[in-house]
């Protein structure tokens, strides 16, 4: 079989992963409507295709808070990747690394952080966090990252409880006994998340702020209130995000949400967005509409059990050759040539 | 088979229920069409979530008339409850009580008032009513039932004649022979829906007035001039209802009607809303679009044909359960802190 | 197997009618988009429907040009009715007349002008005409109609040429030898279109006029320029039609068109409206978008084919009960009720 | 079976030819969105049929450039036509000669222009060019075009690189040992496209002037900007096209992207569509929205695959009748009486 596009992989990862990983990796909440508008509503964007420009050298890098990679796409932070791959987050980081790119490896990591790094040393990554209960066990997390050479500290905001996701519900999902939440051992029971503080608010980016000299990105921003509380907290920059539909069902596809937290961003900070990506020219789109780089959730764990690090970077490879593409037959020899007039929102 | 959803009882429902009962509860007019699109409505609006608000002490209790319940969701009037268990409407009295919410006790019970208020005593109970031809037995319905302690009178305005509902017509539906409509027992023949009075009008509303001290809840209000004549003949709450699609197919979905109502109503009175509810999500945005409580009506049928009393206990325990988590994830500690800018209508 | 609405029909005459009937009876022109419009447009009409009026006298009768008829349904003028039914246009011509309403004959009957009206005598009854290349034969049958007590002259607009109705190609559609045109019996070929003329204009009005007393009905009209026209023309009526879909495709459905008719008419003659009409809720629908009365065409065909005559009014009483009752549910008690603040376009 | 309408074509081709050539004709980009949507998009325009016009003569001829063509479809250049029929272009231009209308031979045809001009002396064609990285086969090839006749030069601009299309990938298509790409034969290795030249710009347009006396047609236009660009060029008529969705899939369908061509053109040179033409109704549609022709490039195929230059007869004439009776229902009996009036936008 032919890999030839990222719904090949997920065909594979479909058909070869246990039930009870897939159904994990691909459950939203609820009825999985804002899951699946993730991917529709870029079907809803059209493009403005413009022609006879040169388009012979082209130039598909980008700098995410000065530091340069490869292409505009990211690996969003999903927990458990040994459930995809044995080598877990160490594959991960290897093929983010090989592509230069960058990896948000996430506090639900099946590797330490350590472990991580080593798999890759020199590679761009930055930490996603989940504030805990006990605020002293996410200080270290912090500070270990910061001390391991992690770029970027990764607040994720969506996640005061963790959503309703029915077939996790149904399956009894819990990891397998030979993993480990391994960032966390000793501090909590693995996979525990009523951990997690609901009670955390924007002033707690003051107290990470005072923990780390790491920008900030908090994820999970949806509207233009909380990204306008975002800038004036300080962060470095705003991912937004729905946590890939896994937690509030119904709320807005990310990629038109993008458009009011860029229109009230303003320029002032870097904005990025996940979920739903699926193709190289989702990327174009949603670079068209202001986003300085695209993070990718599921697909990277499709690439994962497919091949582990190969795989991961099949799928990498194929989203890189597709933007390049698609940016070509749009009129754009370079990244700084994308801009809004690319697309339309169609009436359909 | 795991309990997960209101749609596991309303598959458990249709899987157990004699077919001319489920077709019962099921129907809707003509084409279902309003039926369905109760549900779909909902689908249609999308939440704005706000992050990063301290939600770790959550309060979703409500009042309706001034009596406090353990959240916004109340039991809507259905008739025949003993179709779906032995103990008929006993078991939902009783279901309620244990919530602590409202039931609204039908007309068409196949229990009498008092033994629903005997299953369960101190429970918050309203009485449906249609108005008979014979208005004697209407007035004598109403007294025994603020002579019970039912705390609230609600009218039903939308059938002055039964609806087309196609499978009943098929099924030639009628009560199995040892149920009985037991309130009108005496009064009338069984489920002869046509000594209903058809000339009833506004003025109508005075004469009920005049007949009680409760509060009388106008049921069936679909645009801002009833509502606006509702208000000025005295009522104290209104319920946007469709009877859930089974009088007029192609009027509104409860869920729009509802923002027509709501802004006509300008906050005199208290407003309601049944129809199309499957998720505890739905009830949030009810809320946010200015419904003070909703009633469920299908779902609490499946409950019962479940488990009785206790199977609408957990149809309950899940929507309280899910409407808790979506407050929570949109960023809403109580109650008193959704409001319209929480949602949105989609596009599409 | 109970007939309990207008589709209960459709699959008996689907099931029971030789294939190259309904195929000539279903069919609709290219990829039959406008015949299936017509269906979809009415349901994106909704209704807001009124309570609390005193609905207990309904009088559902209305006048079309001065005369009453018990329900605002006719009979659409539609052809070769034997093959639905051995007795064809004579069971129409009766059902109409038991059911009190009016039936357009159409020039393309398998029974004469004669026939139909000794069949029932003293029915309401308006004959549709295409004009021929061969005036005098027009001539004829216009008169003819006239001495016979026939009361309007319907002119059909839309079919200068016979629409591709991709079905009736393939199956090469042609009357059974038994079956004849018998209004055109010596003067044409059988079921030979291409004797209609396609250089008629609006100066034919003028033409006929000349030949007759009766009051001229113009049907095909779609867009408010010609109804302009056929105002100024001087004719008494306008039927909103589309030929059941069967002409150009992809024009408007007629429930549309007849909103920008009503409009530009002004009430100096009425309008009417066919296609689409499968409820009686269709009906009050037409009527609140300004209709005098609707034409029912393929539902007329389905009643004849289950049981001729007395299918016809099986198919007429059903609707008038759903009328009925879809306008007490609404809230009027009477025709004149009726006005455009019953319905709304969903914007979906 | 009967060959009715177009898909009757497509069905038989997609049944009888082998699937490798089937699916490099059906080919779209990526998702193959944009591919469906120029069908679709045609479907959500109305027409507004004009009645009782004389439509007895109807003239459909129309001129491109000048040149009378028998009705406004020509056949739009497409490679490899020896897939569909052994003849190859040598059939289709027979079968455009004697319908009397363009064909545009494409550069990546099994044929060579000599003897495409040996075929069918004194048909109407076109060439189409992609400029190559060696400008001098470029060269060579608009000449011999120009001195075999061929009267206008058709630059496609949508081209800089092949679009991404799955099958073909996964089919691993290219052509059969004993098919050659002629014209390029001893210039470049057979469908070699990567030595197409994605450096060109609009200035390449005064050298194409250079090198010819013809007309020249840009074809790949998508938005008012570059229409505008191609105006101020000097080109004579614009192809609005999206390469029947083989190159940037999700822009926008071709009839929907006519509309705002011909706004920014304000008639100073030729607009023509192709992409989605289905039907002669299609046809009306797009010239109502101010296309001068259409040309077809899939259909065209089919017919040859069906019955190679007599199938593609049957496939024009077909489309050619349909025009023809679209516009007589429409209320039009020639071209020049057609006009955006007979369209609108569907708000569905």
């Amino acid at each position: 079989m032919a890999m030839v596009c990222l719904s090949d992989f997920e065909a594979y990862a479909k058909k070869y992963l246990p039930k009870i990983a897939w159904d994990y990796f691909a459950a939203g909440a609820d009825d999985c409507t804002t899951r699946d508008e993730n991917i529709l509503a870029y079907k809803r964007i059209r493009f403005r295709p413009r022609m006879l420009r040169d388009v012979s050298m082209m130039d598909i890098r980008t700098k995410i808070l000065g530091t340069e990679i490869s292409f505009p796409v990211g690996i969003a932070p999903t927990g458990f990747h040994q459930l995809a791959w044995p080598d877990g987050e160490k594959s991960t980081a290897r093929a983010a690394r090989a592509m230069n790119t960058c990896y948000i490896a996430s506090t639900y990591s099946t590797c330490t952080l350590e472990e991580i790094s080593a798999a890759a040393p020199g590679g761009l990554r930055w930490f996603q966090l989940y504030i805990h209960r006990n605020r002293a066990a996410s200080q270290q997390l912090v500070q270990r990252a910061e001390a391991l050479g992690f770029q970027g500290l990764v607040l994720t905001a969506d996640l005061p409880y963790t959503g309703k996701r029915r077939d996790d519900v149904r399956n009894g999902f819990r990891l397998p006994p030979h993993m480990k939440v391994k960032n966390l051992e000793g501090a909590f029971e693995v996979c525990e998340m009523s951990l997690l503080d609901p009670s955390v608010t924007w002033n707690d980016i003051y107290w990470l702020r005072s923990l780390t000299c790491l920008p900030i990105i908090i994820k999970g921003i949806l509207t233009r209130e909380d990204a306008e509380l975002a800038v004036r907290h300080g962060v470095q920059g705003i991912i937004v995000s729905n946590h890939g539909g896994r937690q509030l069902d119904e709320g807005p596809a990310t990629i038109d949400a993008l458009v009011e937290v860029v229109e009230a961003v303003r320029g002032r900070v870097e904005v990025y967005v996940d979920g739903g990506i699926r193709k190289g020219s989702d990327v174009l789109k949603a670079l068209a509409l202001g986003a300085k780089c695209v993070f990718i959730g599921r697909p990277a764990l499709w690439g994962l059990a497919y091949k582990g690090e190969e795989g991961l970077q099949d799928v990498l490879r194929i989203l890189q050759d597709e933007f390049r593409l698609s940016m070509a037959l749009a009129g754009c020899a370079s990244v700084s040539e994308i801009g809004q007039h690319l697309v339309q929102f169609s009436k359909l």
